[in-house]
């Protein structure tokens, strides 16, 4: 890539010895190419279609692998995870030296599928980094696209810890931050962060087509926020779904009830007990909530502070410019807006010690604070 | 309020002549008190709490309501939804000469109250402002709380136009945008808008109690976005949701049919037909999110440009100053954190046509775009 120095990146070298295989030149098999040939990793890439190979190797993701090319070191598996278990079985078979990991987004099934056909995984090492984007393809792929994030690794029992350091090496290249998880610790998680969520945010968006105009005018961050993840790519996540069904409809059928047994105590609202049990079950969502980390792993509590802002080129950053002035950290910062008017307001998360200081300095500078 | 002059208010005269008298002394019925305050409105204040009202009135919200006062032009009811219907034709009773309004975030349960106790309601105009914050009380109000949110008028064919005109003064001093609605059309709207979404977050926010410290590890910005309005006070979403009842249980209903239906198709999911049900279902919810208005009223699809900033004070402010001196507005801006890094990610909404441009712009400045 032909970027300026990262800001963030040291450019240390490479944990990875030896050539590294990709399988599948999409936006997850070519951010990795990407990020190891920063790294100055030897890479060479397959793919089904010529196109994407093709446009992956000129994007700088690797070169296209050739007959005379050394065996790898490490096999990458990135196709569609419906033909995971076929493509980790044949790169087990065509290079029996490398250690094979896939990034499969569902870790039990391939692995089940590859036990079934009796496939030695000695040198198998399932894995999930926790990074995507809402478009595909190897012409969205980032080298920097794991940089920080959740990079699950899932061993079992079997696995060399040459193996597995290996697969650790090429995680620990691109910047994320190792877990270790069985395959059925991580659908499940992955299933109650990711699937139960993205289902939930496409249903509720689904009951607006029927809106008004009029009912969609009063939308704010509320509805916006609880929908947003609602706009991504549904064949994706049919094959995701399906691949995880059984911790997914578990958390789906624990779900509807909460909505059912919600549903029964407002019908019967005037009864005795009925608020008690609707105030419990909202009671219940603030607690958790209340669970989700904050930055840095933290699930400390943050005071919120709204500035009212212009909207117009730089205002934003000049408030932000004058945050950091003030010395006060940012937790977190939305922007909302209200149809019809030509102001927004900035949503700053910060620390509570601070929050009556920041009000002060703001207001001092000018700014008007909600 | 002894804040600076405003950035966004133009100090213009108020289009309220008279007194305007306020039932109530929480965060909506000093919000409107110190709004209009701010405009030379003579304001008297009532509450059933004596500690709430001096606290209201130190605050700067309007004056405790005394024997030898004015009879006011208008009666504003802000007490909580439960005493609405009372306070409001206790107020027609007490000042027959005034305009009642009220503010309760449900419209038909205390008109049909009222009209069911056989009330004259010439002089009754209910109102909704669509604002709020999460925590209540007179020292969370805010002067400009209403600006630039959208405020429901519900007149009915009986409503003089001059009363009409008083209540929408009142709405308009706030900055607030107004709209006109049948009770029956607000709270379905708001059933859909604002009810439905925190009940669906708050349930979905509580399958996460059982969660290991693991799974919520892989917790990313879509969970979060989903489960932000989850810590909402409870207690008050009772009342709001009690007397809104009908259309939520409603929209309640519709929603776990879908989740049904899709829970349903994953279970089949290796049947003909059921992968192209889960397709639909999840595409339902795409369309919905794209009615959704962005800024300015318009429903217009901006692309994402994610720049990664070093997590220290001023880094951000520096980022969207450079975005001003390019010219180039956003229209939304997230903030991202990944847990153990000293990094994040802005996630800048802005126009596809200067998306090009920004990311070579801000590559030129050392900037790093995902």
């Amino acid at each position: 890539m032909n970027e300026p120095a990262s800001r963030v990146h040291s450019t240390v070298r490479s944990r990875v010895h030896g050539t590294v295989h990709i399988v599948g030149a999409g936006l997850l098999g070519s951010s990795i190419g990407l990020g190891l040939r920063e790294r100055d990793v030897d890479v060479t890439l397959e793919d089904l279609s010529p196109t994407s190979l093709a446009l992956a190797a000129d994007y700088g993701a690797g070169r296209v692998r050739a007959a005379e090319d050394p065996h790898p070191a490490i096999v990458v598996v990135a196709t569609p995870p419906d033909v995971t278990a076929d493509t980790v079985e044949r790169m087990l078979a065509t290079y029996p030296s490398a250690v094979v990991t896939d990034v499969a987004s569902v870790k039990l099934a391939p692995y089940l599928e590859l036990v079934r056909r009796g496939v030695d995984l000695t040198n198998y090492v399932g894995s999930h980094p926790m990074a995507g984007r809402e478009r595909g393809g190897a012409i969205m792929a980032r080298a920097d696209l794991f940089t920080a994030r959740p990079w699950v690794i899932c061993r079992d029992g079997e696995t060399p810890a040459e193996a597995l350091a290996l697969v650790e090496a090429v995680a620990l290249d691109l910047g994320a931050v190792l877990l270790e998880m069985t395959p059925e610790e991580h659908d499940r998680s992955v299933g109650l962060v990711s699937h139960l969520p993205q289902v939930v945010s496409s249903l509720l968006a689904a009951q607006l087509i029927p809106a008004t105009e009029q009912a969609i005018g009063l939308a704010g961050g509320g509805l916006r926020d609880t929908t947003r993840i609602a706009s991504s790519d549904p064949e994706l996540w049919v094959q995701i779904l399906g691949a995880n069904r059984e911790p997914v409809i578990a958390l789906l059928e624990s779900f509807a009830t909460d909505i059912e047994r919600f549903t029964e105590a407002l019908r019967a609202v005037d009864e005795p007990g009925s608020k008690r049990k609707l105030a419990d079950l909202l009671s219940s969502g603030m607690r958790g909530v209340g669970r989700i980390p904050g930055k840095h792993g933290t699930s400390e509590r943050f005071v919120t502070v709204t500035v009212l802002i212009d909207d117009k080129p730089g205002e934003l950053g000049r408030l932000l410019t004058e945050l950091g002035e003030l010395g006060i950290n940012m937790e977190d910062l939305r922007l909302e807006h209200s149809p019809g008017a030509q102001i927004g307001f900035a949503e700053i998360a910060i620390l509570p010690e601070v929050a009556d200081r920041a009000v002060t300095d703001l207001a001092a500078r000018g700014w008007r604070t909600l």
